[in-house]
């Protein structure tokens, strides 16, 4: 006997459940032969798997006091390397009040959007944006506007204007490398935005996983390395060992004002009561062995070269039919076709040629504003030679786009 | 230059966080000599190391492999296995569709609350009950309404009445040894919560930390186990390896329609993107190797020990003036004085005699309604003899407790 399946009266921001067309394109990024630009991975090759190991089999010489239920914001030894490795980075904080750790710089998120949103409130994105960073705002229940974001960053004239209307709880960015765009904010545009922080009361939160990964341009700092005074209080820093060290740890920290961190710690304790004590002494003792700080260079370099590699052979194969603006770190190019044929519309010829790629309306809060013609190249994951040899298929596939030639791969819309 | 903090507008939840009166505590039951019946740890010293070493090495020699971004409902491996698990429970299910690892059973119940729930819904939870447990249902704003427990479980008489007039989304239970009643629901009364559920048309979500740790009586199988027909689609299953293997692994899992479930997969996207994949292989491992079957016994027949124990000592030391229903498995003993101390006035009085337990009061989700003279004592963590000193200790501290003797050590309120 079968029942027709109730109707669960689920809560708002989950009714329509959202589709991923990131995770959905997957399936032809992992076809043999394929060449993939399309995931925001880091490159699994350069993960120092030595270096984990060591540390790993240092923890497992001690173990059973690694077992235990644990503190929820972390464990001391963690959170003293992260508060040493913040510090270099010029965010100062206290490790015993003003950090935690996280599961990810995606749970650091979510603590922080849960503990100011909710419904009837307000956050601001950069626009376009990373799709799991706006489900973290909205899935409070709270409404989420975009801002838009151009190669200089969050447009701050926009952000202000909105700001006075709006009055947003949370403003967050990527100001470093972003995803999708790989823009960076300037300096005297960070201070504007502390500025504006100060003026209008909100918190801003800075996701920074991709600091690090700078391997051309002149280094900025952290939005709150760089908060004085009052600003200080409006500054929220998050961050991962996704990009640096590996994404399965599921390590990440915050650094915020202390009321707001004492917060996130209570909300992460209804949430998973504490991230994994093994796999943070793990952590801890890979970044007490030194291995983080002989690492991170070994990735920026071969980013650097990658990133170097997909110029060319824009240059090379799309010169004209491709607009960019080449980054100074991270992992990502942000591309837009020239011409008439828009992004969606390009991606079953270039699967078709073997070649995956990200198109950028997937990162539009508001499908509305999306650009149709822009899309998001990753160059983290595959070698010089991989990199010249998917451009090259993609501007076959835009050969074939533009002609209107028949095509064999068909995409749900 | 100094500033004062600025007033942050933080979501309702948060506004005033809550004390955790548990884990403030800690600071006394960890003082040398100090005996423990506070925590809700499982016993350190029996945590299989040599099982988890064994495992975790053979997870590093494929290391390279478990380091990348994972799926978010979890490892195939680690899925498969906890299916078979729960259906050795009776909990069949579809690990694709119906199954997904969460961060402890904590996560599991936070991700189910979360699709659920949104401020002006309903839910009930037994009480007493775990703070943590109505933590993740109150944080999502909704109201959260206590139903009285005693030693059958949730009363099905108060909740059927409650929930004509109340409507909830989500009815929470431990069926089995409860936290911290150590009550077993029976096999009949597990049907008529299911009966209930089909009527009023809420979610039974059975956390079953502790279901395998039975060691007298007769095996009743979790609530979900017992499901036909239309009742399948309103009972959630969670579970944790908490309890059996390790705290510290973070890893539990949910059992739920499959339509709960895509959406607590959508909510976790949002939350942690995925649980550590290098942790889950490792309990994947653990399983595969057959040792979880090998270990739970030995915790089982520990704690039986340890409950007798317990049992005894009160018996001996404290013979009619506690009352208690002896647990038939878990980690608790729910007591009650029966003079006029209670177990709040009395926790000084024991923390000077060397003994600690949490006093009933902390377990109520409604303050009005809590116990004065209940106190949860746990059995798990100590040896026999420890406990048998214990109870000793706390019959001195009750006799001075009743003579108004003077104490040196005094609790903020």
């Amino acid at each position: 006997m079968s029942f027709a399946a109730p109707s669960y009266a689920f809560a708002a921001p989950f009714q329509t459940p959202a589709a991923s067309p990131i995770r959905s394109l997957m399936a032809y990024a992992m076809r043999p032969g394929s060449i993939s630009m399309a995931g925001g991975y880091p490159a699994q090759e350069l993960f120092d798997v030595e270096g984990l190991t060591i540390a790993s089999t240092q923890v497992l010489a001690r173990l059973g006091g690694c077992l235990q239920y644990s503190d929820i914001d972390g464990q001391a030894s963690l959170k003293n390397e992260l508060a040493r490795l913040s510090a270099e980075r010029g965010v100062v904080c206290d490790p015993g009040t003003e950090l935690a750790v996280t599961g990810g710089s995606q749970q650091a998120l979510a603590l922080v959007s849960r503990v100011m949103l909710q419904p009837g409130d307000h956050a601001f994105i950069e626009s376009p944006a990373f799709p799991n960073s706006v489900q973290a705002l909205r899935y409070t229940g709270a409404t989420v506007h975009p801002v838009a974001s151009g190669p200089q960053g969050i447009d701050l004239e926009q952000l202000d204007e909105m700001a006075g209307r709006i009055r947003p709880k949370m403003v967050c960015v990527v100001a470093s490398f972003s995803n999708p765009c790989g823009a960076t904010i300037s300096r005297e545009r960070r201070l504007r935005l502390l500025e504006l922080a100060v003026k209008h009361q909100f918190l801003i939160v800075e996701d920074d996983p991709y600091g690090e990964l700078r391997f051309a341009g002149e280094h900025v700092p952290p939005i709150a390395a760089l908060a004085d005074g009052q600003a200080r209080q409006w500054a929220v820093y998050i961050s991962t060992m996704s990009k640096t060290m590996a994404p399965s740890l599921r390590i990440g920290w915050l650094v915020a004002p202390a009321e707001v961190r004492r917060r996130c710690v209570g909300a992460k304790a209804a949430d998973d009561m504490a991230s994994s004590a093994w796999v943070q002494e793990i952590v801890a003792q890979y970044l007490a062995n030194g291995r983080y700080h002989e690492h991170v260079p070994r990735i920026r370099a071969a980013y650097g070269l990658r990133c170097d590699a997909l110029a060319q052979a824009l240059h090379k194969h799309l010169d004209g039919r491709v607009t960019f603006i080449k980054p100074e770190g991270g992992m990502f190019f942000w591309a837009r076709l020239n011409g008439q044929a828009d992004a969606t519309r390009l991606l079953p010829y270039a699967i078709e040629q073997g070649v995956v790629y990200v198109p950028g309306k997937a990162f539009y809060a508001d499908p509305a504003q999306a650009d149709p013609h822009a899309m998001r190249l990753s160059f983290a994951t595959m070698n010089e030679s991989l990199i010249a040899q998917g451009i090259e298929r993609l501007a076959r596939a835009l050969d074939a786009c533009e002609a209107n030639a028949p095509v064999s791969v068909s995409l749900a819309a």
